[in-house]
């Protein structure tokens, strides 16, 4: 595969599996040089950056007063390719490349769905080319229209009704991060030979499978044939390896902005770079080649790139994120499978820039957390934290016994093995809701309409444990099935006509696939079951014989005061919705797993739930991902944290959430985690 | 599924299973009269038909002038309603439409592939828009691309030889008839409906199966849509059945129209209309609405669409079948499996065109020829091939058998049930030279070049039998695999990029799907087998040492004399091949079939096989389907179709041709059956 000559930009690096395939971990394994000291040796912002980052600060200001969107493209479908070079200030930025031809101006991205691109533009004034709109309706189909298009009733009904929702049918399903490092380490040229041996190498039977990943394949082949060009428009030549620090941000940042130039997808995250970059800074510290300064500076500007990603989207998302989100996710630092620590000064440096840009919810700096982490570091992330609010933090010691050690998260929780593993993003299924489909025999409590299955509805006056679990069971089995199968409609059309042919170029051949389902109302289900369980529940129907209230008589165990009573029916909740979920065959064979991690759609969808047995009224918010209701831990937060820490991550893999609010005196001031989730139901075609 | 009240414009039929669901079929059967008459009824040509004919022949005379190309149109690719109305002389048709909006002119069709549809508009001097040549190639991608981004080296190694030849990947796959009837006799709000309920009926677990028939389903019903909107253009709204015989030709003329302007199939056959439509003359005569004069004339001007459909091709097709062809044909009589005649007054009418308006070879008229047709019609029709040459004959007894009475032939051959029965065409693997890859070890005999597998060649002066028939069976099923192979991948792509929409709309849900292949050089192989066992054949090679010539010593049997001793070779040839390729698991299960039926493109493929070992020389075209060579039928004309019919159908199911030339006194004066297929090697992307 190699030529006998290693490449010069690779002198003074250790050799490896790297250096006969393409392997970045082994890479970063030979090579990276753990930091444990302090912060003392970051550097400041240059005056360079002082001045570019006026300029960014002016162009947000612009930003925020129109609205939040300064231009949008109405008249270039966004391809890699598609635009010429834009500079903030061309000449004084040490990384460059921009999405389209102007700073913060939004692409015209139709692939998705040209409903929802033309919507957004509509949003904010803009008008699309009507010839555009035609050939995006007439020649070129869409994602969200091949979509629709095979839907079942019963599909579209759930999705009306919002017990399956958030679905990724009008937007990019995101949730894949190219191995953006692979650009810089190996440079172009290399990647598409590999890719060539790997069209090569798929053979036998022309199957439709086969015939699929063949043509994903060549499509591959094709992206990585524009990343070059891609660079070429700023004047670089990315086909051979990065040759020190600078190029090889360089190069990392060019394969990511061509990501974010072809995919809107919800999600678009980084991965895990700076551990990787760190080795080229130490090379050219040693050899003289860069200062500090200077490589604080480069990545200043890189991370000033990373918060001007826009995408074009309708005005409800803003609100629903309240920020425009992006989730440019950096994962940083975590603990090795050798049991060394990852962190690195490039670690700090990318925290450094919270000080040197100010603080940003973008990049979405994710700290992987381990108790063995050096000390230094640990004190370095809370000071930060504390100063910046803009750290989230992951459990390594949890994910690393699945993942390994060169995973990254996508988005806010999904963790996967950068370039081996992709996520299939599923949105929820509302447990609540089909709680009360159980009550009412699938008729829905908020719309009066049979949604669910006609099985026979609850017709005593008080809620019996066995009869409801039963009845809650059925309709379970049945959610999961349409939910695994609304969801196999949806990946089958993204990969046909929304393939993310240049984040996938960055993946092995065989990629794993995970299967994300998630799980909304876990608390309010749990405290629902335990309030039928151990108190008096009472059904208040109305005029059509619909419950739609209850009266509670007595107390009952709640979730969130580690009370194994209730915990237990949550646990068992999270069980046997995933083993229902297993029965039923998913897409590519992609792997299921559940999340339980609604952060800030929690609001919607309590909206459309109806008031539930635990003594939630309708429309009051769920509780957001694992968190126990709002107030209903009274025993204090190491039992509310107990409680939520008996969900079995085995069965809930993609994720679970707690938002939690640390009290001052902790940290210093108050600081909660960043998140949220997406839940864009309006985008449809209803 | 239908209104309890029948439609109005169904008043006098007799009502059957075809009331309640899609069936032409039983329609025709309950309400047809066999017609067992002459001649004598018909009626000739209208002032108003000769004054429109005028027009196109004028048409023609300027087409021929411009080099076979009246015009092309270069800016909007064609879908169904892409164009506004266009007449000859508006007012005086009394059948409407044309693919574009001038007679004549040919529209411009990329999804196939945008570079054919270019490279046909350059060789007559028109440029396609760039515009057009950017969407379909950046933003939506064609059936020619999909392929080409598949095939393995082996597969382009394979068509670059010519070893499998003529196949699909360029052009459309053509050999779907759209059942253009149903839109006659239901109208196709009716025919939306049954779609819908299709799409209903498709559920369960979403596999990829089910996700494409789900969405072509959609694309079914969308392309139904278009089709009202496609006569809205022209005035009609054919959402109701039709409800006369003027209407019932224009409506099914509608549904083919839209055919033809979404698809440029390499074989627009018509289907089996005659009889159908008969039973709407037959009531309207009754009735005194239409006269036997305005009943011809509303065929004429139906047969004189029929010849004026044009599809935009390069200058070599053209040139290899001598005339622009575009396989419109219709299957004309036939016997029902009751035993009834299905000759009616209408196939008079049809054939009668030709007197009208002359002699054509569009529509392609083909006699479903039986013993037990009724003398009238088996004398007329010999009448008219005698003045015309221009109808086609084929044995109904045989393909009754297997088809039914409802089947009708799709290009030359391909027989199938209309509405139910579609082919994935697949051109031809040439057997001859598949002969000379097992001497050669799979070195090109042409070429020098590794083409097949390196299997040890044979090193032996003399051929010898058993050793010869032990390799060629090796590289025979080589050939096999890689050529089904190959037709996977092209009918998967055709399907994704290119699917035929309107006409599959006018299909059943569960179609029936033939895969064909085809076989090319059986008598230049049964030939040569039977020289190496009979006489003794020498080889001679290059300096390479490629065999790459043969010398016979003594005399040996020759295919088409009835002689058992290399007529059961043939038969044995078309067996075993027959059999390798049912070895391969073919693209949505479609069931395999062959056909030997090479009939103008012999000449192309003998040009690309080398001397072979029955004493042809290299580039002497091949004998055309399943002929013996020219002039080794020594034994008189009976011999000669003796050793053709002992040919298995039942393992060549696609058809079996044999280019015949009938001595003058037989039928008055000299005339051949008018063949012809397809092989455009020169359109790939090679």
């Amino acid at each position: 595969m190699m030529n006998k000559e290693l490449p010069a930009q690779w002198e003074g690096f250790k050799t490896g599996l790297w250096t006969s395939s393409v392997n970045v971990r082994d890479f970063i394994q030979k090579n990276y040089t753990p930091y444990e000291g302090d912060s003392s040796f970051l550097a400041g912002p240059t005056d360079n950056t002082k001045a570019l980052w006026d300029e960014v600060l002016d162009l947000f200001k612009q930003e925020r007063e129109k609205d939040g969107v300064l231009d949008m493209d109405t008249k270039i479908p966004s391809t890699i390719v598609s635009h010429g070079a834009a500079y903030l200030k061309n000449g004084k930025e040490t990384i460059v490349g921009f999405q389209t031809d102007k700073p913060l101006k939004r692409a015209f991205m139709p692939f998705g769905g040209i409903r929802t691109a033309v919507t957004a533009c509509k949003s904010y004034g803009y008008e699309v080319d009507q010839e555009l709109i035609d050939i995006f309706t007439n020649w070129r189909k869409t994602h969200n229209q091949g979509v629709f298009e095979i839907y079942t009733p019963e599909m579209r009904a759930a999705r009306h009704a919002h017990i399956i929702t958030g679905l990724p049918d009008a937007y990019g399903r995101g949730r894949i991060i190219g191995d953006y490092r692979r650009v810089a380490l190996y440079g172009v040229d290399r990647l598409i030979q590999d890719k060539q041996e790997q069209h090569a190498s798929v053979v036998g039977d022309m199957t439709a499978d086969i015939c699929r990943l063949r043509e994903e394949l060549a499509d591959q082949i094709s992206a990585l044939k524009d990343l070059k060009k891609l660079a070429n428009i700023y004047g670089y030549d990315i086909s051979q390896p990065a040759s020190d620090v600078k190029e090889a941000i360089q190069w990392t940042y060019f394969g990511y902005l061509a990501a974010v130039k072809e995919q809107n997808g919800a999600a678009m995250s980084l991965g895990r770079t700076s551990t990787f970059l760190d080795i080229y800074a130490e090379r050219d510290l040693a050899s003289g080649k860069y200062t500090e300064e200077q490589i604080q500076e480069f990545i200043d500007h890189f991370i000033m790139k990373l918060r001007m990603v826009r995408f074009a989207r309708i005005p409800e998302y803003n609100a629903l994120f309240a920020g425009d989100p992006t989730w440019v996710t950096e994962s940083l630092g975590g603990i090795g499978i050798d049991g060394r620590s990852m962190v690195t000064k490039m670690s700090y440096r990318y925290l450094n820039t919270l000080d040197n840009l100010g603080t940003s919810p973008e990049p979405n700096m994710t700290v992987l957390w381990s108790t063995r982490l050096p000390e230094n570091w640990k004190k370095y992330c809370a000071e930060m934290s504390i100063k910046t609010s803009s750290i989230q933090y992951e459990n390594d010691d949890m994910m690393r016994v699945t993942h390994g050690d060169d995973y990254a998260i996508a988005c806010c929780v999904s963790s996967m093995r950068v370039g081996k593993e992709m996520q299939f993003f599923g949105a929820r299924a509302n447990l609540a809701k089909c709680l009360l489909y159980a009550i009412n025999g699938g008729v829905d409590e908020k719309l009066g309409e049979q949604i669910g299955p006609k099985y026979r509805p609850i017709t005593s006056e008080y809620l019996d444990f066995d009869e409801v679990m039963e009845k809650f069971h059925d309709m379970m089995e049945w959610l999961a099935g349409l939910y695994v199968e609304t969801l196999n409609c949806i990946h089958y059309m993204h990969d046909k006509y929304c393939y993310e042919k240049l984040q996938m170029a960055l993946h092995d051949r065989d990629v794993h696939r995970w299967f994300a389902t998630g799980i909304a109302g876990l608390s309010v289900v749990a405290d629902s079951l335990s309030a039928i369980k151990y108190a008096k529940v009472k059904t208040v129907r109305n005029e059509q014989g619909i419950v739609v209230d209850y009266e509670i008589e007595g107390d009952f165990p709640k979730y969130g005061n580690n009370d194994d009573r209730v915990d237990q029916l949550a646990v068992d909740l999270v069980n046997d919705f995933m083993n229902m979920i297993r029965k039923h065959p998913t897409y590519r064979g992609a792997v299921p797993t559940t999340s339980i991690l609604t952060i800030t759609s929690n609001v919607a969808y309590g909206k459309n739930t109806g008031s539930t047995p635990d003594g939630r009224k309708a429309g009051v918010p769920l509780a957001p991902g694992a968190n126990p209701m709002h107030g209903r831990d009274s025993h204090g937060a190491v039992a509310s944290l107990a409680s939520v820490s008996k969900l079995p991550f085995g069965n809930a893999q993609d994720g679970i959430s707690n938002t939690f609010s640390i009290i001052p005196n902790a940290l210093g001031k108050d600081s909660t985690v960043f998140m949220g989730d997406l839940d864009l139901d309006r985008l449809g075609k209803e």
